[in-house]
């Protein structure tokens, strides 16, 4: 990448940023904002992605984007490196790639590998999932209610309309007639999209937890073909994006905490699941960083890995990439892939 | 009841309590403190209920133990008095009753009902289990963290030898050899031996949060026969010890706050399992305090069904409790029942 801009509503445009030992300014975006830009990486919510990643994709753009928007779009691609980046390789034209909801993430990067080697028929999911997922003012309401509780001052509660310290509350997105709220759907949904398996079965609970910045997961499976707990654990040992943190000797397993700030996947709890048949169960509980691989590293895993293929001479030109100038510019093409 | 007396360690002796408008002064406990007493509440651990829960039965009393000594002791009643308190009507002689562990009573509760009306032939549990637990010094260190957070003060880790604050972590309990902590072997032998079913399946994993004193659990049911939502909706709304919380519209569901300090279990977000065959599956997610129903308040109402029936004067003879005088004592009886 030769070149950074910054795009964001007027409110912030004049803003300057250091980003790589430079300080840039944050520019107003418009309909004219992509000429030149090869990535685009939207981070804004539907009400922003929704228009403008179309306009992007048709300046030239590669884009992707962190909402919702597009992520079931079956002209989209949904992608995790670790779960799908193959899907990337088959990309020759700029198109929007979606990434997906944080909670499936953080589970995909743990399961893909069981899944490839023994199949996964069933996931049972529960998470205790941080107020980073709701955005940097979730997080200051959550801390700001500890030193209000610790000064015996009343509680604000705007974001989540009940006190969040030493509680724990349903995950607040709508519930659909099925008595699913949204985040649980998107684990079922995502989750059969990047696997290309619409038969495989999920059923999610999600839960808010008083935690800042990483999220959560106990995960149940089911296989179709035994894989006993010894298997498991080597292959999650070389898995890509995890670590093994499983010292039943020492009680050490991943905590929200020590996810928090890094880059992997922290895996543990893995036993085999005495209420299934032997080997044809597993558990495990995983905590991964909402904001890096649940949010914002994915994305720039998956600029990388679409940069990295586009840059190589052989293939530049079917992929539609200008080696003479990185900035690219492009006539209108299809919003979707 | 016409005596209530306080037994404890040398230590609190002397100490003075006030208790249904009387003060009592703190006794302390010996061999011999369990002459005249008919129903002896022990709840100071398996150090003290181990030697002696015995000597106040062979001295006359009924015990009812909230400690873990006894539970699996094939001669040992096992009981929630919603689950299974017709099992005190077969008690007629002085005895030991082992109180559950309270991820037990708290998940069972409000899943027996269901598993009466259509067999639960396995349970999978992920809870989100409170200080309380651990007891008032872990309540105490949790709430001092978040004081000492808020000052910008190192936060003081004694019991849990971690930040709490913030954080989630797997139960503390011994993990034994197939990788189950004990707290999660309870649910699954306590459950069996409530329902006097060997071959129900319980899978769990146990987590602590931050959160003081209500445990909350996200339980996942299979059940022998199908059992619509609608179904298990109306046995709930009507299941003793139960609180239906369940307003999707509003997004309110159980939460550990609500639960904190009531009697009633609290259950909601019931919902048809998408990831079983339909009506073999249903989801729930429940409070109860912990400290309560999880614990003395389930201690007390075994106390009062077994008093409640010893005192009917037709059985009271054969139950052995001595109506001319309300303090019992008694000759050396077997140790349990």
């Amino acid at each position: 990448m030769s070149k950074l801009r910054l795009l964001a509503s007027p409110r912030s445009a004049g803003r300057r940023l250091r980003f790589g030992g430079e300080e840039l300014e944050v520019e107003a975006l418009d309909e004219r904002s992509f000429g030149g830009v090869d990535i685009a990486l939207f981070s804004a919510g539907k009400v922003i992605s929704k228009p403008f990643a179309p306009i992007a994709v048709r300046a030239g753009a590669y884009v992707i984007d962190n909402s919702s928007c597009f992520r079931m779009d079956p002209s989209v691609a949904l992608v995790t490196p670790e779960v799908n980046g193959d899907v990337l390789d088959a990309i020759n034209a700029p198109c929007i790639v979606a990434n997906p909801n944080c909670s499936t993430i953080v589970a995909l990067v743990a399961v893909t590998p069981l899944h490839r080697a023994a199949t996964v028929t069933r996931m049972v999911v529960s998470t205790y999932q941080a107020a980073s997922g709701a955005g940097a003012a979730a997080m200051a309401e959550l801390e700001q209610q500890a030193r209000d509780w610790s000064a015996d001052r009343p509680l604000q509660t705007e974001i989540f309309k009940r006190q969040y310290l030493f509680n724990v509350f349903s995950h607040n997105t709508t519930i659909g007639p099925d008595g699913y709220n949204e985040e649980e759907t998107k684990l079922l949904t995502e989750t059969r999209k990047m696997w290309n398996d619409d038969q495989v079965r999920v059923a999610a609970t999600c839960v808010r937890v008083p935690v800042l910045r990483a999220h959560s997961e106990s995960i149940n499976l089911t296989f179709a073909r035994p894989l006993t707990e010894d298997r498991a654990r080597e292959i999650l040992a070389t898995a890509p994006g995890v670590r093994v943190v499983d010292d039943r000797a020492g009680n050490r397993f991943p905590e929200p905490l020590d996810a928090a700030g890094r880059d992997e996947i922290l895996v543990g709890r893995i036993r085999a699941d005495r209420s299934q048949d032997p080997g044809m169960g597993l558990e495990l509980f995983v905590c991964g960083d909402q904001i890096r691989k649940g949010a914002a590293l994915n994305a720039v895993q998956i600029a990388e890995r679409l940069l990295n293929r586009l840059t190589q001479p052989a293939r530049a030109d079917a992929a539609g990439l200008r080696q003479d100038r990185p900035v690219a510019s492009g006539a209108p093409r299809s919003a979707r892939c």
